[in-house]
């Protein structure tokens, strides 16, 4: 019976010390994040020395050799490129969007192509027919809709409180409008820019064409023009409206995913990543999206290195190409994975802005689920509180098969949109504490992930 | 037997009910918040026709009547004006602080003199002693300090994850550094400014003198400057720092607390006070400090309005005057209340910034405190997940009494301080849907403490 209880009083204190260790690591990991770390700095070098760099540029291709020799330099074990074929689209020279009112005036519109819109060749010009959802898009049918440009003004839904739920609820109409418009015979699409702002800057984003036949031009316009032309409309104001663009859709071309690693000492076969998108739109920076999740996954290598942290396991930063319009890097990336049968334990995305970090999104088995909230005690003097099911990101979503625990991180939500896809999302909209405060909860649940393993997953060694 | 489960059933049934009628009513005070909310639009009112407001300005005395009318308009059961005598400093025009390097160059010092300072009555000038902390000035001793002019360099932690933490070590040589320094006859004082980043704006506050005869000129430089002055000292480049301030302190003068009410359906005697500080420094709007408070406060009553929610208890906000140097509408409303003996349930203050509202300080009962706790599950939705014991504010502190539950909002505290009493803090850099949700997080807990009391307070009436 004394023998039990030494035992039991062994294992008990063994336990509160590992959790003391873990507690004191987290601890070293923020301190150093908050007081040495790099990203920040990096995310200037990016968003200034290069700036934006969408799949198929030539400041793509700059950013690429950018996070090569950024990688070389922070003397990771490997640093390689995984080569992949990109879309490439052209923004043109001329974008117009302008309307002319019953009094014969001209009324100019701030308006960005959507990614992946065709030009306009010349001037289309049309009256404009407005439409909140698809139902409408029915019921005016063909006959009203035919030789005009469709204006869908679905607006955000600013009673969600991650903002993220009110972009998903309304981003099909910028993904899809122009291919469903098209089957009425809509000549031009518009499209009120994704964002809970009201003001004068447009987002762009991607949109894809069902029929490669039936291609007509898609535009967005700032949430204040979208509100002047449903007022106009209402009105009767508006005569006509004219679109002017001059984008168009250039061959595939080469490009690459960046891959660093720092080689596990116990288990080098198995993976731990982590990642964000290297390409951006062709506006602003590509600040928050995602300049700011690659510098924090750098950033968790760092601070390994940095700390003198040795990993179990091989902890690999991947810097996708092309999330914008495409995902071709996420893609080939997770049949890569599974050609060579490379076992990844786990896989964590920072993509949604670098905000002041609130936890988790956990898309695993219920068990790696419950594996991971046995952790949020030790976040909680770090604010972080959600550690919940839920969707993880694009580039590592290929990578999902049922086994491999995927997560993303959550920053605070409210200001994401005001910058995301448009020419605000520059260098110094982003803060500095907060990106580095998300670089130290994905370093530090890397740490826990990396020393402990993941129930669910064969190789589990704790 | 059988009556007894159909007792059980039926209260587990109402206390569900009552769940869930609350869970609805969060619900629509946020929906409504984050839709027709008037607050973003009152503060820019209040920043931009107002402006700065500090106690005993004219500014300030506008700010009164702008705040009454708008309670008026509100149509509120009562408006009034609660007579306070408030301390009046007035900032000059001159201020400057450079100092010359050893080649006879002069470096100019970007500085704002801190809230109470006295001038420098021509110039002063002497060579300069850093100092980082309290034990470092009685080293140093009369002999090194005296006729000098002290810098106090003491850095705000950047390892606090709550930068009102890293404010707090930090503080006492902004409030004290003339006072301590002056006992080892130094003839001005230097202090960095109380922020977390790095960068060329100076940020004022109050300082007070512990002896009327001994008074030096105080004055704040921005952190940019105090590393260079700091650099230049050990590099031995600097030979002497010249401070010139024409500020002065003039005769006390009259001002106002501005307090409106919604009075109680059924306990009209018990107050429930959400509150904020209507004064702000002299540089900037005091749009975060404390603007964006006040607004919020007031918006609690506006939502009860506009839904037409009766309140059980009387509703009321006061807008304080003198929260920056003085706090004497606080500690008057509060000794207000011990005259007429105004039975108060709850105080809730708003005076951390408009950020992205993460709970709420509790300071109160333990009680209390499990009380409100009891709560938090209705807030998840919301994402605040703060519901811990702590300090609630300034100005409704003097309130505490053993009984009375104070509390204060806490947002997001990263960005706070990159603002706070410095010319940034205007009205831009509040965020719309950030200002809205600490509203809707005050409406909500206001509203469950009006429908159910508060333990631990003999009116308590469920």
């Amino acid at each position: 019976m004394k023998s039990l209880l030494s035992i039991i009083i062994l294992f008990c204190s063994l336990f509160l010390k590992s959790q003391e260790i873990d507690s004191l690591k987290l601890r070293e990991i923020y301190d150093f994040n908050l007081q040495q770390s790099n990203c920040y700095e990096n995310l200037r070098s990016l968003c200034k020395d290069i700036g934006h760099r969408l799949s198929g540029s030539k400041s793509a291709q700059k950013a690429v050799e950018w996070a090569e020799l950024l990688m070389k330099n922070s003397n990771l074990d490997t640093v390689y490129l995984q080569q992949i074929t990109v879309p490439h689209w052209k923004r043109g020279d001329v974008e117009k969007v302008y309307w002319k009112n019953i009094n014969g005036e001209t009324i100019d519109v701030n308006c960005t192509a959507l990614g992946g819109s065709v030009g306009t060749n010349g001037i289309v010009n049309g009256e404009v027919i407005e439409i909140k959802n698809w139902s409408q898009l029915e019921e005016f049918g063909k006959n009203k809709i035919k030789g005009k440009i469709v204006f869908f003004n679905r607006v955000m839904n600013p009673t969600y409180i991650n903002t993220g739920m009110a972009y998903g609820s309304c981003v099909d109409q910028r993904h899809s409008g122009a291919s469903r418009a098209v089957e009425y015979g809509a000549i031009g699409v518009l499209v009120r820019s994704m964002t809970l702002k009201f003001d004068n800057i447009p987002h762009t984003g991607s949109m894809s064409y069902a029929d490669s036949t039936k291609k007509i031009p898609a535009v967005a316009i700032s949430t204040v023009d979208a509100h002047n032309l449903s007022e106009a409309l209402k009105n009767n104001e508006l005569k006509y409206l004219f679109m002017e663009l001059s984008c168009k859709q250039l061959d595939d071309t080469i490009s690459y995913n960046v891959i660093g690693e720092i080689k596990g000492q116990e288990f080098p076969d198995e993976i731990v990543l982590v990642g964000g998108h290297l390409d951006s739109w062709d506006i602003g920076e590509g600040a928050h999206d995602d300049g700011a999740g690659v510098v924090q996954s750098l950033q968790v290598l760092e601070t390994f290195k940095k700390l003198k942290f040795k990993p179990k396991r091989t902890l690999r930063c991947v810097m996708y190409m092309n999330e914008e319009n495409g995902n071709r890097g996420g893609k080939h990336y997770a049949s890569m994975v599974r050609k060579t049968g490379e076992k990844h334990l786990f896989a964590l995305e920072s993509d949604r802005g670098g905000f002041s970090p609130r936890g988790f999104s956990i898309d695993g088995t219920k068990i790696q689920l419950e594996y991971l909230q046995s952790f949020e005690k030790l976040f909680k003097p770090y604010q972080l509180h959600v550690f919940s099911k839920g969707y993880s990101g694009v580039d590592i979503g290929p990578l999902k098969d049922g086994k491999l625990c995927l997560v993303g991180l959550i920053p605070d939500s409210q200001r994401y949109f005001d910058f995301h896809h448009s020419k605000a999302d520059v260098f110094e909209n982003v803060h500095k504490r907060e990106l580095e405060l998300g670089a130290s909860a994905i370093s530090s649940i890397v740490y826990l992930v990396d020393k402990y393993g993941l129930p669910e997953n064969k190789s589990l060694k704790k």
